[in-house]
């Protein structure tokens, strides 16, 4: 079961997020924005507002990048979604953009919605210290982009037509992109806004995203569709490497605590008022391994 | 023909963006960024130039802004290109990315180049006061995004399932979100990096920018497929309403001959030392009108 906490920074970064793309105009491209920006679990988002709460950075500035990288994260989705990415009909347990509206539609929503977040984190109410709004959007050009999500992709496309699996090494290095970049760009927030060093919050944002692409393998393999709200058993039908084709079962799940592990030890710094991202990682590792 | 700072600068913003894209680790995503980035005749990165020049801006610091918006511009591009949007197999006289690559890699392509833009105006090597790369950052999200540029496509592809053809009215508003929104981002980069008031530059912006699009659709209908590297005829007979279906040949000309003067008016209190951006005026309604 999900921590309280995380549904109640969800509620709170929907309702932020929610707010902010009423202010644009109606069109079908922006109903289909409002429409992917819903639900999820929202566990970049708890990563921005709780690394923020850690350092004391008060919530209502937290929730312009918390709302921002759930904006980049769903247009991240949007683009997946579609025929020529990974031709996803449902998504979250809807019908995805581009089956909703259609592929332009679902295409110029994506694009936008990346826009949308750069917005977010560069308006002044997010923090009153140009810097920190530069830093942050920088961050979040190179977590996003060709160095960090958009690698992690063209990674993963090009395993598709590989003529040899992805190794143990090369998945890892995948993950980091397509995943652990915005995930690192998430927890740092906290630090970065505030001022302080974002090591030891980096570190464990690297073992829980290692972590979480472990367990969705595992769960890929064992999960349930109506739990997970998408296509179960495909990476494996794909005949695509995964952490658990690689590792089997059992090391895959052992690997995914020992990361816990890492993680939780990468906020001794912070002693109890770490709590809530401890439990995150708890609930990430927990999900039915 | 076109006005020799124009190739000048050209040059200097090719070299600029190449060498940033040839920082992006090499895989065939990045190859087609590095290959959706070249040529062009750069009007965008000309006016973020030659409006930093008139505000005494640094050059060095000029070419950050100048190819941010140039990447932005490319990524446009590219989607544009996609089979769900326009379906060209050419431009710039080349194969389209989808056609070289294939559609997944245009789409991440796209994707990337979109957050390198963001990239480009972060870099602190771009100015010293964040402030200003907080707020050409936040310019460049709005400009690009469902208040600018993908309104006016969302507007664009909506026009083609009206019921009735769009108006002149229609037509000016989708026109300032499609092309406007960027052209006047560049063109007031110049007075947003030296502190000083931007509104005569987006007053010539505005003018520009209309009449490129005007200039644009009168050569649709005359000009020649080898001079403008790209299909021609298209709108006409996609029965698409244009400046020209709506005005007339004539009148269409008389329109972008005011808005050339509109554009020269606005730049009157930067006297003799706007000569560059009267040259691209010219430059802009003198092709083949």
């Amino acid at each position: 079961m999900a921590p309280s906490q995380l549904k109640t920074d969800a509620a709170a970064i929907e309702a932020h997020l929610a707010a902010a793309l009423a202010d644009l105009p109606d069109l079908p491209v922006t109903h289909a924005m409002r429409y992917a920006a819903q639900g999820g679990k929202r566990i970049r988002g708890f990563l921005v507002l709780e690394s923020c709460a850690l350092m004391g950075v008060p919530r209502d500035q937290a929730l312009w990048p918390a709302a921002a990288i759930e904006a980049v994260h769903a247009f991240s989705l949007i683009h997946d979604d579609l025929p020529c990415m990974d031709d996803d009909d449902l998504r979250r347990g809807r019908p995805t953009v581009h089956k909703k509206w259609d592929e332009a539609t679902a295409l110029l929503a994506g694009d936008a919605l990346l826009s949308f977040g750069f917005e977010l984190v560069a308006d002044p109410r997010s923090h009153d210290n140009a810097s920190v709004r530069a830093e942050l959007a920088l961050g979040l050009a190179r977590a996003s982009g060709a160095r960090g999500m958009v690698r992690g992709q063209a990674l993963d496309i090009a395993a598709e037509t590989a003529p040899t699996p992805l190794s143990l090494d090369d998945i890892i290095d995948l993950q980091q992109g397509k995943t652990g970049a915005l995930i690192e760009w998430a927890a740092t927030a906290g630090p970065i806004m505030a001022g302080q060093d974002p090591a030891p919050l980096a570190q464990y944002a690297r073992a829980l995203g290692l972590a979480f692409q472990i367990v969705d393998d595992i769960l890929d393999v064992e999960g349930d569709a109506a739990l997970m709200g998408k296509a179960v058993g495909k990476d494996t039908d794909a005949g695509k490497a995964t952490f658990v084709s690689l590792m089997g079962l059992d090391a895959a799940r052992a690997r995914a605590r020992a990361l816990h592990d890492d993680a939780i030890a990468a906020l001794e710094p912070y002693g109890a008022r770490a709590e809530n991202l401890r439990d995150l990682a708890a609930f990430v590792i927990g999900r039915n391994v």
